[in-house]
């Protein structure tokens, strides 16, 4: 992508009431844009990274046999007021009215809507396991929306919904999602923490978190910290109920006498086994051949929309974001600091298209801008690897390659770039 | 795909308010289901075909330097009142109330946001022309919300904008998403063809849509035959604006002496150069070397969730949906009749992981149901091309291969069907 085909309209200054790095840098390096409280435009950049974020989602989840459905954002009352939430809901429920009166809502959340589902079509336990997932918006009327797309009003939310027969096969498919979810957040690159929550009701009822520990997170989770260094691929769900880490909430409930380590931390997902909760709402069974049963569901959220936020507040120094090549929206800035140069032009050009060719992210700064506008945009979209042609690549031939993380800068005789790129990265 | 882990809950029964055909076959094909009037979720096998557009769409939007951006569902009364169309928009605008009072809306379309966010980044002509699109759902509290996804309140459109310094470049750009759309279509496999329509205002304004021809369509068509035959590629401005070919409120209004062939048909695109109407109404402008100029605007739709209703609407026999490959869910059906034979079922099963790995995409049909359930619900779904193991198999180690669409068929060796399926595919 040539940066003046694409549309990143970095910007100096940010509005006075942006208060966290994220969200200023989110909104400095053109990836978001206010559109009114609480609510957001994902301009080109912010969007590629979204992108990102939802392939990964999509692959691991339908690769672990989760069907992908859409369900709409706007629902009927009706369902809410037979699971009993539509009053107990509050005011973060957008109620909405339409030109018959009737009483719809913007769904911030689906276990009602997947439930009539489930009990529309799902007759017998032969039917059984089911497991769905839909990306959609959602919003939440918060009283307070803040800190950007951190914490938006209409926001992105990655939901499943799991039904069983039993609360033992339930537990199966928890710790299914548990392991999806682990596997997800190391695709990203996202070293999130797994922490128990408290899970409402009483008997059978699951709940966990997982947190990306940052200083200027909203949460807290206290942990063992050796729970940092475990591998959890092989663990059993009785393992995983012994691990030390908690969120707040669950920690204090529990009063436990030793003491661990406080963090905190941005809640990324959570899942939730919460039983027979919404199919005995909705009075829905399916024949087995001890009689009816109820099933046993659990319901699975990523805060998608949340994530580039809190990957950013995670990893970024004065001058910008500093992505990781999952994440990073390009894999490659490449920037011609001569672009009025026609020698330097040509190389540059050229070898645009063989970085292209070879299967790379690259975004390539043609722009007539002055070098010092240029390093400053690279740094602030925080693009990985930064190939960097100007005066040394005119007098002598040679150019820069830079790590975004670290800074480390080696410089290479130009035309070993294409042939030593891979290894070039992997030495930087 | 297994059929047994793919939740495809076909019926037998759909509710008599059901007139249309594809609404019909989606609903007992298990592709959607109605939520609350006018409003749908998209189930797995739906929801698949609605993917496979939607990558085209990006695809093609992506490689024609079209940027992808994310603008959300809900947006702010005040950009409405300020192109004063708040008022006159009418009761299709679902119009909400947050928690303070504040007038918002779902958004039926995105120009009034487009510009906004036109005018706070771009500032030069050098910024210009920018092009961007988004696949988002759209709200229309229609009167008479109908024939399921096809005129669904809540519906997925794919909305892009264009930003130009002048006239004649934003003519440009609009012969650009002329022929954007024609590849898109073509890709689909849906011979779509584009009609002149009214474009409103007076002046350098120009508006074509992308209709097919379906008896059952609701929209009406004027063309000469003629056309169907055409291969547009190579045509400038004015040979499409010379095409006989229009809506029919373009073909009543302009009175034509010579009379044209009418057709029903469905809109499927629209394309719309409505120049400075936006960007004078918020006062956009750019600098320029003759003074401040107001970008020439243009607007570009494709009714995305409706694709899927008029392909079946254009595409089906009586015994169900006829899929082009481009769109089908699967492109292969392997219909295991004999599922509780051991020799029968290995012989499947092995061949459902090498059609995998060779790239297919099939559907196992692995279930225990009775053959007839399964030729049955396979000539529903629809999936072009049905391989059929059973009593030939077991006695002979023969089996059959069905073309979906005339229900042509051959039988083949069992040991044929790798290494000769796309040679026996291309055969029947």
């Amino acid at each position: 992508m040539k940066f003046s085909n694409f549309f990143i309209p970095t910007l100096k200054e940010v509005p006075s009431d942006v208060k966290m790095k994220s969200h200023n840098l989110m909104i400095r390096s053109g990836m978001i844009r206010q559109e009114t409280t609480g609510i957001y435009s994902w301009l080109p950049l912010g969007y590629r990274v979204l992108s990102k974020i939802i392939t990964v989602i999509e692959e691991i989840h339908k690769k672990n046999g989760v069907n992908q459905i859409l369900m709409p954002t706007i629902q009927s009352a009706d369902i809410w007021k037979e699971s009993d939430r539509y009053e107990t809901y509050g005011k973060e429920m957008l109620r909405i009215n339409d030109r018959n009166n009737k009483d719809l809502l913007y769904g911030p959340t689906n276990e009602e809507m997947i439930t009539t589902i489930g009990r529309q079509y799902i007759k017998s336990y032969k039917n059984l396991p089911r497991k769905f997932f839909h990306i959609q918006s959602k919003f939440r009327d918060e009283i307070r929306p803040r800190f950007g797309v951190m914490r938006a009003r209409e926001f992105l939310m990655k939901d499943a919904y799991s039904f069983d027969i039993n609360e033992e096969n339930g537990e199966k498919t928890y710790l299914e999602f548990f392991m999806l979810y682990l596997k997800i957040f190391e695709k990203l690159n996202i070293p999130v923490i797994p922490v128990r929550a408290p899970s409402g009701e009483i008997g059978g009822n699951l709940s966990h978190e997982f947190h990306l520990i940052v200083e200027s997170g909203e949460s807290e989770i206290y942990i063992n910290d050796k729970i940092l260094d475990l591998n959890f691929n092989k663990f059993t769900l009785q393992e995983i109920l012994k691990l030390e880490s908690y969120t707040d909430d669950f920690y204090t409930k529990n009063n436990f006498e030793k003491k661990l380590k406080k963090y905190r931390s941005i809640e990324l997902g959570h899942i939730f086994l919460f039983g027979t909760k919404y199919s005995r709402s909705f009075n829905f069974h399916v024949d087995s051949d001890n009689g009816k049963i109820q099933p046993f569901m659990g319901s699975y959220g990523i805060g998608v929309s949340r994530i580039p936020a809190a990957f950013i507040e995670y990893s970024n120094d004065e001058n910008g974001i500093k992505w990781s090549k999952s994440l990073s929206p390009f894999s490659i800035q490449l920037i011609n600091l001569l672009s009025e140069d026609e020698e330097t032009k040509l190389f540059c050009d050229k070898n645009y298209e063989k970085l292209i060719k070879n299967g790379f992210d690259v975004i390539y700064d043609d722009r007539l801008e002055r070098p010092g506008k240029k390093f400053s945009d690279a740094d602030l979209i925080g693009t990985p690897i930064q190939i960097i042609c100007g005066n040394a690549y005119k007098k002598e031939k040679k150019i820069s390659v830079v790590k975004r993380s670290d800074k480390n800068e080696i410089t290479i005789d130009a035309l070993e770039l294409m042939p030593e790129l891979n290894k070039i990265i992997s030495k930087i």
